[in-house]
């Protein structure tokens, strides 16, 4: 996607010894690349948030434990250097599923039979298709969804407007994003949209990113509290809501960023569709109810008391509430399938329910 | 209510010729207290929000009106020095209701029979009066909620956690708040609770006022972030929400800040009773449906974009999305009173409907 009219990825090969990203944490204020060409700077990149979203946690282990091997090739034992590199980048967020996944199809790659030159070109050459693929899914998912928008448009013969919880663009993926690929697509066919974008509390991934990328590719967009979802869905002013998932159960609940549940009960409550953009690689095959089973995170209470922005000429923090005030940081909640239109995946359009992933996805089941 | 142990109200008479504000911009970081001694003083201390609050602004501007007589007094023309104060006074804040209902009531008062000396003496006799029974009607509201808690702590023989939004406490009234004084009753009454105070963005009114008040009373509270609601009442962690109105139609539509509805839905939605603290001043007899009636003020965009907190020994402003990033804020939303379980008013607890509002105030129909 465009960043001030230049086109980018979030993660690309400067050279064969040098893969770069683009730094998130100083988004929108500071738009900085980070070079990486060691095993420390990938673990250091993933683990401080330099790149977030699980499809580009992914693509980067997967870069990363090529550079792993060729940090390999010059030591002694190259299968014993590669497992450790593989465990120093696990351990960087250890909840992440894509970065397991990665790691272990590189650590396979990598300790293969044929000769250490080979492996490591092999393993290059998965970084590349990790990339690839994950790319495709996004701009399949955009396309199905393009489809929904387009079809609203059709219907009402004026701006569609669509509201998003969050950062699912292509900050988190590759390219085109996952809930945002839709919003890409139907621009580039044409169709006249306007994004609300919730700012997100606490981390304000949707004020920070998505406004930020959605500026960049020049889509209309607002910015709102989260608060303000409900009253302008309650006043005509939302046509459809699409978000991301960070999990979804093959029953069709969905966790995602804390609030979604409370934008998906007002999408209920005014009868708006709400639509969420699944790549299978975040669907859960394994678990069936979201609210009872799929755990989730308390982080530190400290990105809620103390905000980041934007002041002489830094990022700073500031601090809101009185100091000794306690406060509880529940990253994420679990929309029932039951408010839930349908998922977007990159096989098609399906039912939120088990007969509708299994229609999609029969060999998984 | 308690401010480092020490006993204060919001407005107080320091001698006959000085009213007392606390002065809350500054809040939580800074205790400042404001000393009002001209109709000039008072029009910053109401037009510039060091007091807010709509039944604290209608006290504020009767003490103001007190104090206007007293400068008339020393003018030529008695009658028209007042009428030009009560005109700065009502320009502070067009919308407020209790503002124009204050200066109203003193105009008359001073534009009376009796001599000028007795006018003012009555002027002053009205604040007092308007103080007083902003007092007892939060204090009838909270015993009537009181109720409401105790209930509940009789039955779950545990700590009640209870839910509230935006700041309706004592720092909006003159004392005990509205949907705070169910709260500071019912610890008075010996019963355990807990309170999640949503931190209320774009103001932040919850996280600097509210976590701030219950914390110098030492009430139990944990702040969290708009977004958390829907989650914890999904997980069993929410007794009951009680919240303030800005305007309650006579059939039960509540305005309040916004996000309220949002919390509305997921309680209904989790089967927790959902009620409203409302002193009668704040029910429109006039307004029936309130989603298409009740006008919402859109406020500066800069509210949400960006952030004020204590940094440096100050309170400074951060920026938080991109320079370019438009922002639209709603400063309220309606929750239909369907979604009500029931009012608090200073007469009882009743149905949010036409019936229950008529069962408590006959006579206003």
């Amino acid at each position: 996607m465009r960043v001030k009219s230049e086109r980018y990825r979030t993660i690309w090969e400067k050279s064969e010894t040098c893969v770069c990203v683009i730094d998130q944490r100083h988004l929108p204020h500071k738009f900085i690349v980070s070079e990486l060409t060691s095993v420390e700077e990938f673990a250091f990149a993933i683990g401080e948030m330099q790149v977030r979203g699980a499809p580009l946690i992914g693509a980067t282990a997967a870069y990363g434990m090529y550079i792993a091997a060729l940090e390999a090739a010059r030591n002694d034992s190259f299968d014993e250097s590669i497992a450790k590199s593989a465990r120093k980048l696990l351990a960087t967020r250890p909840t992440a599923v894509n970065l397991q996944w990665a790691i272990d199809k590189q650590t396979q790659i990598l300790s293969g039979d044929g000769d250490i030159e080979t492996r490591i070109k092999d393993a290059l050459e998965t970084a590349r298709e990790i990339v690839e693929e994950d790319v495709q899914n996004s701009k399949k998912i955009g396309e199905y969804g393009a489809d929904i928008i387009e079809e609203i448009f059709r219907n009402k013969k004026d701006v569609v407007n669509i509201l998003t919880h969050c950062n699912a663009g292509w900050l988190a993926t590759i390219d085109y994003g996952t809930a945002t690929a839709p919003m890409y697509i139907a621009r580039d066919r044409g169709i006249r949209i306007h994004i609300w974008v919730d700012e997100t509390r606490p981390r304000n991934q949707g004020a920070k990113l998505t406004a930020w990328e959605l500026y960049q590719e020049g889509i209309d967009n607002t910015l709102i509290v989260d608060n303000a979802g409900g009253h302008i869905m309650q006043n005509g002013l939302v046509d459809i809501v699409i978000v991301g998932s960070d999990r979804t159960t093959y029953t069709g609940d969905v966790a995602n960023k804390i609030g979604t549940y409370l934008k998906a009960l007002a999408a209920k409550d005014n009868g708006i569709p709400f639509y969420v953009a699944v790549p299978s690689s975040s669907i859960d095959f394994k678990i069936a109810d979201g609210v009872k089973e799929i755990p989730i995170e308390q982080r530190n209470p400290n990105e809620i008391k103390y905000v980041d922005g934007w002041l002489d000429g830094d990022i700073k923090e500031a601090l809101i509430p009185n100091k000794e005030s306690r406060a509880a940081n529940y990253a994420f909640d679990v929309t029932p399938s039951r408010l839930v239109t349908s998922l977007i995946t990159e096989r098609g359009v399906c039912e939120a329910s088990e007969r509708g992933v299994r229609s999609l996805f029969p060999e998984r089941f």
